[in-house]
């Protein structure tokens, strides 16, 4: 739905001189006049949806709700400013539950300098909402945005993937450091965070940069809560025909980044290793629109964006 | 509940370098870095609350969410630059809600040049929310603040208030346009705009402010919609004791502007009355705290400040 909706309104939606990227990307950059280039993202959580209140510390919610903003300000390599925080509250201990959302969002500010400035808060008979607005500034290397990438482009991702649900969508450190130092230190094509499914999100980045890209599903860094996960899921079914490459292609909530960086930059990033979570090749942009898995006699097949669709 | 917590809040909040304000008044300012100062608001609407979706055409939901963004802005006498919308929709017939949502709310950003940047379109099986924020530039007067009405300063009204429940509270006009002319033209001390009440956010301008206010409840401005609802309630049950002020007073969502002026420019611009919509002075600031009524024969009694509390 949120895909044909976005299709609709971008044809709607005048171009406007305030919008230099347009709509689309992970966040927005707004032109505030002689004020300079801002990035502007949003994100809404729902009770049922995102996290189930009965089953969770709502601080987890509280810092997941800052730190998923926080990750789309990593995927533009931008630097974070200042949030806001808007909550629908159950009527029935609200109160209590605005503070156990604060005691998870403010650690999570004050770790990254983020100011923040305001909120709005509800009380109302629905399940708890709560929507997160966040800014930052782009650095003087200009926002990386995902319409960047170029044939031949190696692609890179940070961390691991896969198994998320099994809590790791909650307790993610969003990659904001490592963007801004590697935005600082190379040179970076394009860029996006993992939050619908790294072979979703990947096709995302190649359908704005007009290219396709091939894959080594072998050489993508699964982490070991995917195979937890599958564990858990053979216990439960009788036959699973689902691989842990299978849960890091399509989990989603890896909150990782992808990138597409030129060779030589690629290759020099990867025997620096500049950060604490590793960085692995998966891949390599090509000319022809689609998404292709390589296997290890290099034939290439077709490979389907898979991920959480909102 | 809100403003428990917003005192709780307020505690826990470290000052931020870039929150030259705080929290607490209609829109925040962030200061960003050599970038300057912008103006933030965010207000969420939800089915039930702020609105019954299956009683009233969505585009005025929409136009509605965008509208109390801009009265945010137009209270601390800012330019609306741009805004991003988060929905949560119902599943059935999302799309169509979220396409009448933004053709309720693209006229109005255009009537005001606002880039819409982006938002976050969510389906769920809750009610309708949506959750726009905002954001503006101070003009080179700087913000007009809740905090800066002194003793001896008259208070003066923009339009007229009450009975807005019949309908204006989707329909009215936020005045931007009038909080920049007056801004410009005039010494303005402080402003609010009217979304809860207009003895209650007068009394929240006052508590900013550290002062008192005389008001005569004779010199409000009764909106039309004030005397039309007394008549309906006047039907509707066998005796009432309210009036035509008490809904001026009270009702709230009237989203016009309450300005804390100096005696030389507000006889100045009562005079002139620059505006299309009538400015009204309505009573003075006194220095003992609290909020006062006078009678015909300036005979003082308590105001109670009311309004609708979140």
């Amino acid at each position: 739905m949120e895909a044909e909706f976005v299709a609709w309104l971008r044809e709607r939606l005048p171009r406007h001189r305030q919008l230099p990227l347009g709509i689309g990307d992970d966040a927005a950059l707004v032109r505030l006049r002689e004020r300079g280039d801002v990035l502007v993202s949003t994100d809404m959580l729902m009770d049922g949806v995102d996290f189930h209140l009965d089953q969770v510390d709502p601080r987890r919610i509280g810092r997941k709700a800052l730190a998923v903003n926080l990750s789309d300000i990593a995927a533009m390599a931008g630097r974070p400013l200042a949030a806001v925080v808007s909550v629908a509250l159950p009527r029935s201990g609200g109160l209590s539950l605005a503070q156990q959302l604060c005691e998870g969002f403010l650690p999570l500010a004050e770790q990254y300098d983020l100011a923040i400035a305001g909120g709005d808060t509800n009380s109302w008979d629905g399940p708890l909402v709560i929507s997160v607005t966040i800014f930052g500034e782009p650095t003087s290397r200009g926002p990386l945005t995902r319409s960047g990438a170029r044939p031949g482009d190696m692609i890179l991702v940070t961390g691991s993937f896969g198994g998320s649900i099994l809590g790791r969508h909650f307790d993610f450190e969003p990659r904001v450091a490592e963007a801004l130092t590697l935005a600082e230190r190379y040179e970076l094509h394009a860029g996006i965070d993992v939050s619908n499914g790294l072979s979703l999100d990947l096709s995302r980045l190649l359908a704005a940069s007009h290219c396709g890209a091939e894959i080594r599903p072998s050489q993508i860094p699964i982490n070991e809560a995917a195979r937890r996960l599958l564990e858990q899921e053979s216990t439960d079914s009788k036959i699973s025909a689902v691989t842990a490459i299978d849960h890091a292609l399509g989990d989603g909530e890896d909150f990782e980044l992808i990138l597409a960086v030129p060779p030589e930059s690629a290759r020099q990033m990867l025997k620096d290793q500049p950060l604490e979570v590793p960085l692995t090749e998966i891949g390599h942009c090509v000319a022809e629109p689609g998404l292709w898995q390589l296997d290890d006699q290099d034939q290439r097949a077709p490979l389907a964006a898979r991920g959480f669709l909102h």
